[in-house]
C-alpha cells in the first residue's frame, strides 16, 4: 500500500525566530520511502539535519522576520496491515530491561507518574499483567475522557486529564502513558501520521496525530487511547517521554501559525 | 586536595524491588579517583553497571525481601579552587548551540517552562545577557525563597516553588533552572557530593547535594541558587532534566529507607 | 435610561435534576426594575425563590427528564452614567472594615491568594495606595493576558490566569481580585448583563458579564479587568467569592445546555 | 464531665499586624461554659468581638510591634457520650435542602469538587446512600492516607491528598469533605479542642484538631477521616467552607508563631 504523505505549514515573525521541527519521517521508516522526505522552506534557509537524543530526525532552521512556509510531499511503502498486536505479550521485570527503556517508566513534564501511581494501582492492578494490562488501561481512558478539539490546552497534564476528564488526543496518551509507567510498564510518546485510511470516522481537519508505544517482551508496541482500536497506516515520524519531546514544531520565540495542512491519503500504486 | 568521599544507605523491603542507583562518581571525574568507587550492597546481590542515556554512571540491581545496605568510601583528587566562573561567559544562540544541549531548554517534571515563562521574562529581561543574567537569576532565587528542611516536599515542582516560596536545595535549582529555559539558556540538573569544605557553615547532617549547570560560551558552568556561592569540592555524580533524572536511588516498589550517611571530607594528604 | 434585559436557556436532561439559578437582578437593583423579574420555565416546574448567603436572589428547581426552558425578559431604568470612580478612595486599615467584609480578603476556589501573594507585593507594592493600586492591577491584568473565548476553561484558576496569561472574562477577574486581596484589598467577583450599551465593540455573542468589585473607603466599586474601561449600563445578578458562589445556574447532575441566549439593549423609552 | 480548654500562643511581629482569631468555643456550646471564654491578650489591646458569616465567634484585634500573647483557660461541661451517630440517616435530595446548607455542597480553596467529582463517583457510587456513603468514604480516605506531621503543607488541597496520600488531619478531612459534596452531601469543615479524653492514643503535643460535619436527615453530624472513630470530648469552635474560613489565627501581615501550646483536659467535676 502506498501512502501520500505532505504538509505544509506557514509560521509569520516579528523577529528571528530559530525553530527546531520533527517534520520528517521516523528513521526506522526511512526504508519505506518512494521518494525523499526532505524538508522545504520558502523563503529558502539554511536547515541543519540532525538525529535528537530520542533518536528521531529533526531539523534546524532560523525563520527570517516576516513569513515562512514549512513544506514537503513524499510517499510511503506501507504494510497496509493494523497496529500488530500479541495478546500474548508479556511484562518484562524492571531489572532484564534494556537500560535504555528505563527513562520510559519515569515522571516527565506531562505525566506525573508519582502522583498517579496509587490511582493506577487501584484502578488496574486486578487486570491480568501483560498485553491485557495495557488494554485495560486504553479501555478506561477510552470511555473515561470526552473527545474535543475544544478541550486542547497545551498546559493539560495526565493530572489535569484525569480530573477533567476532557481533551484531544495527546491528552488520552498522556494518561494511558502515566498509568502504564506507574505499573511499571515502559511507555512512551508517539506522533505521526494517521489518516483515515482502513476504517470510517467522520471527516474532520487532518493534522497529525498521537499514539503511545508500550515496552513489552522484546519491544515497542504501538497503542492507542483515543481511538482504541488498531488502525492502518500510521506513520510514525518521533517518539519521547511526552508531547515535550514530539512537537512538530518548537519555536524559540514568538511564531504566529498562520496555515497549517497536512496531507495522508492512500495512493492507488 | 584529596576528598574522602562515600555513603551507608539501607533500605527494609517486603518482597524483590528493583533498585536503579547513581550512587558513582559521575564518568567526567573518574580520572581523579585515588581508589575504586564501586557500589557494594550486604547482603550481595548482582549488580548491572551502565551508562544512562544521560551519561551518568548508573547500576541496577534486585532487593531481596529484607533489608539491603548500599556503601562505598572512595578516595578523589580535587582541584581545592572554588566554582569556575567567567563572568564574560556569553549566552549562544540556539541554531549554534550543540543539538545534543537543546533538551536543556525544554519543559521537565518539576521544571514547568512554559508555566513560567512570562515571568521569567517580566523579572530577567533586563538584566545584562549571557553569565550576569544567570546570576541575576540565582540572586532573585536565593533571596526570595527560604531554604528548611520541614519544607522538603517531593511532589514540588519549580511552579510550587515560586508560589510557596520555600523549600530545600533542590527546590532552588528547580526554579532556576526553568527560569534560564525561558530565557533560552540551556540548564540541567546536578547532583553528587559537597561537604563543607572551604566555607564555614552551620554544620547539618550531610547529605548529597543539588546544583545546577548551564550552558554558556562552550561549555557547562557550576550554579548553585541555593548557597549561591563559589563552593569547593563538589564531586559531580549525576546530571539530567530535573530531580527526576537524577535521583540517587529509584526504586521500584516501596522501599524504606533506615539508614542514610554521606561522607565528604578532606583529607590530609 | 431604559434596558431591555433577558434570557433564554435551554437544558436537556436524562433524569430529574436539581438547578440553582442566579438568573434574577441583584435586590439591590429591584427598585430599578419597571417590569416584574420572575423567571419562567417551560415546562412549568415549581420554582422556590430565596435569598442566598452572599445576598443574591437565588431560585431552586427541580429540571424534569427530558428538555426545559427557562426565560425572562424584563426591563430595567438605569442611570446611564458610567461605573462610578473615585480616584482618592482610600484603602480601609483591616481592623477597620465591616466584618461581613472581611471573607473577601480570603482564599476561595478560583482565587488562590496565598499562592500569589508574594507575586501581588513585588509587582504592586510600589504602586500608589487605593484607588490607583486597584488601577495598576487592572492595567497589569489587562495588559498582560489575552482573552479569547477558545481559551475557556471551567477549571482555570487565578495562578491558571497568571501562569497561562490567557483566558475569558471570568479568568480577568479571577486573578485581579487575587491580587487585591493578596494586597489587603477586600474583591468579590460579580456578574451580571452588560450590553454593548455607550461603547463600540466588535460585535459578540451575548452572553452574561464577569466584573469585580473591590471595597474602598465606606463602599463597595466597579471595576473590570477585562474591558479596563469605565462602562454604561451593567446590571448587577450576583456577587460572591468567586466564579463558584456566582454561576448563572448550576445543575446537581448532568444537564447539556442546549440553547444558551441573553439579551440587554437600550430602548428608547 | 468537664473539660478544662486552654492555649497560650505568641507571636512576634516588625510592625503593626491585624489579627483574626476563632479561638472562642463555638456559640452552639455556649450554655455549657461553666467559666467565662474570653481572649485575654498581654500587651491588652483591643478585641473587637463579633459572629462572623459563618456564625462563628470571632475576635478582630492589632498586634502591635514586639511580641503578643493570646491566652485563655476555661471549662466547660460535656456530655461525655462519644460523636453521635445514626446509621439509619439519610440523604436529603437537594431541592429539600435548607439553602443555607447549598453553599456546602460547593467548591472551595481547598476542596475542589469539580476536579474529584469523578473519582467519587467511581469510588462510592455502589456505597449505601446516606450514613453508609458517608462511613464509606471515611473509611476510604482513613485507609489510603498516611498521617504524618512531616507531611504539613498549608497549600496541600484536597486533589493534593488525593494525588500524594499522605496529610495532616486537615488535610484528611479536606478530601473526605471533597468527596461527600461530589456525592451531593452537604459536609463542612469543622475545628475545635479534641484531646486525649476516652481514648488511649500514642501521646502526641496537644494542637487543636481537625474534623468535619456532614448533613443528613435534618441535621449537622461528627464524622472524622482522620481518627476515623467516635470520639468523646469534641469542643467545637468553628465551622466552614475548609481551613481558610476555620483558621484559629488569620494575620493579615507577617507574624511569627514563637509559642503554641493547647490544653483540653478532663477535669474531675
Amino acid at each position: 500500500m502506498l501512502i501520500r504523505l505532505g504538509y505544509d505549514i506557514q509560521f509569520e515573525t516579528a523577529g528571528e525566530v530559530p525553530i527546531v521541527t520533527l517534520l520528517n519521517v521516523h528513521p526506522s521508516r526511512k526504508q519505506d520511502l518512494r521518494e525523499p522526505d526532505e524538508l522545504r522552506t520558502d523563503p529558502a534557509v539554511k536547515i541543519e539535519n540532525y538525529q535528537d537524543t530520542f533518536g528521531n530526525h529533526a531539523c534546524r532552521l532560523v525563520a527570517p522576520p516576516g513569513k515562512i512556509r514549512l513544506q514537503n510531499s513524499t510517499l510511503i511503502e506501507d504494510s497496509g496491515r493494523p497496529d500488530l498486536e500479541d495478546p500474548a505479550a508479556r511484562e518484562i521485570p524492571i531489572d532484564r530491561l534494556p537500560p535504555d527503556v528505563l527513562p520510559y517508566l519515569m515522571n516527565s513534564r506531562y505525566c506525573e507518574v508519582d502522583l498517579l501511581s496509587n490511582t493506577a494501582s487501584e484502578l488496574f492492578w486486578n487486570a491480568p499483567r501483560g498485553w491485557q494490562r495495557v488494554r485495560a488501561v486504553c479501555d478506561w481512558v477510552h470511555s473515561k475522557v470526552t473527545f474535543g478539539y475544544e478541550f486542547s490546552n497545551p498546559t493539560r497534564t495526565a493530572l489535569g486529564v484525569y480530573t477533567e476528564r476532557v481533551g484531544v488526543c495527546r491528552d488520552f496518551q498522556h494518561l494511558a502513558i502515566t498509568f502504564c509507567r506507574a505499573l511499571n510498564i515502559p511507555a512512551r510518546y508517539a506522533t505521526g501520521y494517521l489518516g483515515d485510511i482502513g476504517v470510517v470516522l467522520p471527516p474532520s481537519p487532518m493534522d497529525f496525530s498521537a499514539w503511545f508505544e508500550v515496552y513489552l517482551e522484546d519491544r515497542w508496541w504501538t497503542f492507542d487511547a483515543r481511538h482504541n482500536m488498531r488502525r492502518i497506516g500510521r506513520v510514525l515520524m518521533a517518539t519521547g517521554r511526552d508531547a515535550t519531546d514530539c512537537a512538530i514544531t518548537t519555536s524559540f520565540g514568538r511564531a504566529k501559525l498562520i496555515n497549517f495542512q497536512v496531507t495522508s491519503d492512500e495512493v492507488q500504486g
